[in-house]
């Protein structure tokens, strides 16, 4: 066991990852899903081959051609001078395309595929022929109004598109060495630097949708070029500098252009752009842009030593996991603006909770564990993939979340306004279609969350998914498990170098108090220090094994009574899963239910392999009140309550919602 | 005691009404509030002499001159050719100064006031100059588009405008006799009367705003000329015949032209007008408009004797009162349109409850008990006048809620869009006034809302406001008592005529069990019938005493468990009045305080003269749990609570909120 904390290797190219085979059931379903069904799915809606079963307007207008069909392959195309069209979409519409190649290049580095790499191979060509001569690639603006580039980076979103680029290309050279794709990239980003800067005659801001700056990161680790991270690290701290700065570049540009109407409605907050990022006290506005611009403060901090930055990276960190994230790991506690409210707001039906916020909540925590070896980073990351990104998918791969509720009900969803945006099944595409290839990037590049490495060496095992990962070095490491649904996790440590390697095993803080730590068989105290538990694996051994053995007892959990919405309830978990209650097992309305927190050991568990795919079912004992008669007064003496039951309450894991009949839907539930 | 219910008068003028002095304590400092100090501080307004505080923009933008100040009377004198200036406000504004002239009608014919009454005679000289020959007046459209008249009726509100003209002029002509008034209303009747109608080349279509219907009843009764009742009950009846009206007047009109934007935004239901009023089976959309429609539904069914609209208007009633209302009388679950939502939606904290709607539904409550004597619509005015309308003004009469939340809290106002509409301070003004002047004219007119007479001769107490009552055939009517503080009610009544007198007495259903009832000192078993107990005064008596005591103890309520938000909370009332826990008298948050109803027994009550120009304060027993440590972690195992303690919760009439320091208030808590 070490006794100091490792440091991470703060410059470390993404190259020098493990090469893993996940072999966990749960996930090799789900990476298979995506490579297999939701890829193809995916790409023959952005070229336009399929109406997609749009969501109804909330306002009840006809859905009209725009909303009903993708063509963001037709815009690259026509920017490429391939055919002629009219730009089709929204101003971000090229990110759909990026984000799909990005997934793409995931499934090919976990396993070749001739057919698709080809596919990939004509993209990125079309790709590049569509980029001007200067680097600069926004498909919007070249078809539509080429002479107003960079003149409106409020809500442009120029820079978040080739963001999406940057990262995909990336991923795409580390998957199949392919020079034009990461060529492509290397000018976009000097396409940037050539533009933005404090400099005369520059633009002094940042893309009103962070992105871009978490993308040249990657782009620094990929090339070695230190002024890729140079110029992220600029548009982080120009960010919100001057606050007037996107109001003088939209009246410069002409206020009365109809351009994005939302531009006057929301808050510089919206934007994060009221203050500088290092005066950011909370976590404020768009969801999504939080997370990625909070991915870009932890990444490029860690490349370029920036303490200011990794500080706000942490600050904001914690205003939301400690005061405005939801049990599932959702964020966003607004559908107005898809945004951040304030600290303790958690309402659980009329919340956003956006799949592309627990994404980047995916991404960020990632960043934050390769700062820093804190056991709460893989946490949240855990309750991000098993909960709240994980629920943006239909089993069936072919239906998708952009709103993630805690409690839902269809009638609620039909019957007000400030429900409508929850959804009780998903739907096929959206106009706005960010999630689905947000979450198929995630899921297939899910071999890249297990492990991570420090600047001395040590290994940290950060997430439980089944795996046999080969390190540069040959160390390798044969994970094995059926998480989550079984709390028993062993590795299989092979190193074959000549030196010891110390090896940190994620004890979630869910289960501190109750696992079990073998090495070698032999039951260790489990020394944990900042959720990691530290062993040293001998120079030149073999199967060297460690052993954790989660407390998989079913949980119950409440919020913190500063959280009006949670106060009275409780919520049921397992593991790291967040269970719900839906109205198809159980008749609704749900809230006449409650569960007694005081006698946890009637809680019952078992596994169905018949249901929904295979999962653990948890059933519980709950007092079920009769339901007042419809005729019955709205309002009547508090001493006048019906006869209540006993009832068994069943509840299936919260990502699996939705996968049934239309139903209610609750994660909390009344405390008796 | 009488065996059979008495019938209703299908066909009383108004002016049969007692004439009614207000002896009440209670209701006496609101009509002198409004006489003294809202009227003129109304005027003033109306003239645009103030710069009124108004909300904040919700979306931030800074607040121009158009919402600062108010120029009702400037567009009249404007249409009138007194003066040259642009149209300045909402569509409906010059609703505003008919409100406002109604409710001095009001005052007038309490008390006449020289000065005010030559004010008020100029301002019906002004109006009248401002008619067009034809009878029509709208100064939006005069001043600005004259050439569109009646083109665009979903949004133009028109007939809106014209029929609160009509309702003030009956009001004015009542009190002062002036001709001149009336006659401005019969020509503007004309006026629409030539315009709509099956007729070749009429408009064959209803106001998008419901109003007209019931100015035309009270025309009719007025100048005793059924046209006009008959001329409602057609735009009653033509109300969603044809669903597509709307949107082909406005085609003819000109989709692109940016009349008021909303038009596209709401659907069919928010003007009642997807499907004629026979079918419709709910109270939807537009929560005023549904109000007034309903209103105007009960008086003409009355007037007509259309039974169709007389089943409509008990289908809504019923729609309304038992599945849509708040326990205070609100009604309007979302902001988002005002509007009505589905049955037992009823959100305590993004809810909307605008005043106007609580001023409609006294209409409509007062209409349906002339329509039947059943004490259910006693009930619900009584609910409004104490609760849900009253709220709607400061105790000093300068400041005014358009939204009455039912919990409100400063930081969640501040801190999120979704409750960015609920103030938590009354406001100066608002850039849409429909409300101070709505609640002003109520408020005058609460001697027409406590009696009522049958076709029979019946005399119904329907509210209990202490007040001397003379009625046209000289019975006269002394009610005595301190309500809703003390629950002791005493008629003292004269009847010199040489026939018995029927008197009904209302007994609330609240106290339907508790009350006693004393007829000249002895106790009579109350036999009560459809909520009224009937005695029998003998003819030619003086000194008839009629004693009610109703049962004044702390009452705690539920609603019904199909009413989600409800769900495990209990309210407080005692006799009329709701009443909530405010921050200043209790540490918030309130969430943590729990209330048993098992011990109501322990509640106390007193009157406190000193406090909120004195109200009854109820204290009771609650127990307070600790508040989590704002460095806890969000979520914790279910078992760890804190230590909870018992604390003495105070209690205030919800009426009288939000008088004092800002802070939260809940009148739904907690139940343990």
């Amino acid at each position: 066991m070490c006794t100091t904390n490792p440091k991470p290797n703060p410059y470390r190219s993404e190259r020098g990852l493990p090469q893993v085979e996940i072999t966990s059931s749960f996930w090799r379903r789900y990476v298979d899903l995506v490579t297999e069904q939701v890829l193809p799915y995916q790409w023959s809606v952005l070229n336009g081959e399929r109406d997609v079963a749009l969501p109804p307007d909330p306002g009840g207008n006809p859905v009209d051609e725009y909303d009903t069909r993708n063509h963001a392959m037709r815009n690259l195309r026509v920017a490429a001078g391939d055919m002629d069209a009219p730009f089709h979409g929204m101003l971000f519409q090229d990110s759909d395309v990026y984000k799909w190649l990005e997934a793409v290049a995931y499934a090919l580095q976990r396993r070749d595929d001739p057919e698709l790499r080809r596919l990939a191979d004509e993209v990125v060509d079309v790709i590049a022929r569509a980029q001007r001569q200067d680097g600069y690639l926004d498909t919007y603006f070249q078809i539509k109004e080429p002479e107003r580039r960079f003149r409106r980076i409020q809500q442009s979103h120029e820079l978040y598109v080739m963001g999406h680029y940057i990262e995909a290309a990336v991923a795409y050279w580390q998957a199949t060495g392919s020079e034009k794709a990461l060529d492509v990239a290397r000018r976009m980003a000097d396409c940037i630097e050539a533009n933005f800067g404090d400099g005369e005659g520059m633009i002094h801001g940042a893309d009103g949708h962070p992105e871009i700056e978490l993308a040249l990161a990657r782009l620094t680790e990929a090339t070695g070029e230190a002024r890729y991270a140079e110029l992220g690290r600029w548009l982080l701290d120009v960010r919100g500098r001057d606050p007037e700065f996107y109001d003088e570049q939209n009246r410069a540009d002409g206020w009365e252009r109809d351009f994005f109407a939302v531009i006057r409605d929301f808050p510089r907050t919206y934007y994060q752009a009221a203050e500088p990022v290092a005066d950011q006290r909370d976590a404020d506005g768009h969801a999504v842009r939080v997370g990625y611009l909070c991915t870009g403060l932890a990444h490029i901090a860690r490349l370029t030593g920036d303490a200011s930055m990794a500080a706000s990276a942490r600050r904001l960190w914690d205003s939301i996991v400690r005061r405005r994230m939801y049990i599932t790991g959702q964020v966003g506690s607004t559908h107005v603006g898809e945004s951040f409210t304030y600290d303790y707001d958690l309402p659980n039906d009329t919340m956003y909770g956006e799949t592309c916020a627990s994404v980047a909540m995916s991404f960020f925590a990632r960043q934050m564990l390769l700062s820093e070896p804190r056991g709460e980073y893989g946490d949240v990351l855990e309750k991000e993939l098993f909960n709240g990104a994980l629920a943006g998918m239909s089993l069936d791969g072919t239906h998708f979340y952009y709103v993630n509720p805690l409690e839902a009900d269809p009638a609620a969803s039909a019957g007000t306004p400030d429900k409508k945006h929850v959804l009780t099944h998903r739907a096929g595409w959206f106009a706005c279609a960010c999630c689905p290839a947000n979450l198929a990037r995630l899921i297939t590049s899910i071999d890249r969350y297990i492990y991570a490495t420090c600047e001395d060496g040590t290994i940290l095992a950060d997430q439980f998914i089944a795996s046999k990962a080969v390190f540069p070095d040959g160390v390798t490491v044969d994970q094995r498990g059926d998480y989550p649904w079984d709390g028993a996790i062993s590795w299989s440590i092979a190193n074959p170098t000549d030196a010891p390697v110390r090896f940190g095993v994620r004890v979630p803080a869910w289960s501190a108090k109750g696992c079990e730590l073998r090495v070698d068989g032999r039951r260790v105290p489990a020394d944990v220090r900042d959720g990691f538990a530290y062993v040293d694996v001998p120079a030149g051994c073999e199967g060297f094994t460690v052993e954790l053995d989660l407390d998989m007892a079913v949980r119950l959990v409440r919020a913190s009574n500063r959280v009006r919405e949670d106060v009275g309830k409780v919520a049921v978990m397992r593991g790291p899963l967040v269970y719900c209650a839906e109205e198809c097992d159980n008749p609704g309305p749900l809230w006449l239910y409650s569960l007694s927190a005081a006698s946890p050991t009637e809680a019952g568990y078992r596994f169905d392999p018949d249901l929904l795919g295979g999962v653990g079912v948890v059933t519980r004992a709950a007092i079920r009140a009769a339901q007042d008669a419809e005729d019955a007064p709205l309002y009547v003496d508090a001493a006048e309550r019906g006869i209540s039951e006993l009832v068994e309450l069943k509840m299936v894991p919260y990502y699996a919602w939705a996968n049934r009949a239309d139903g209610q839907m609750t994660v909390w539930l009344n405390r008796t």
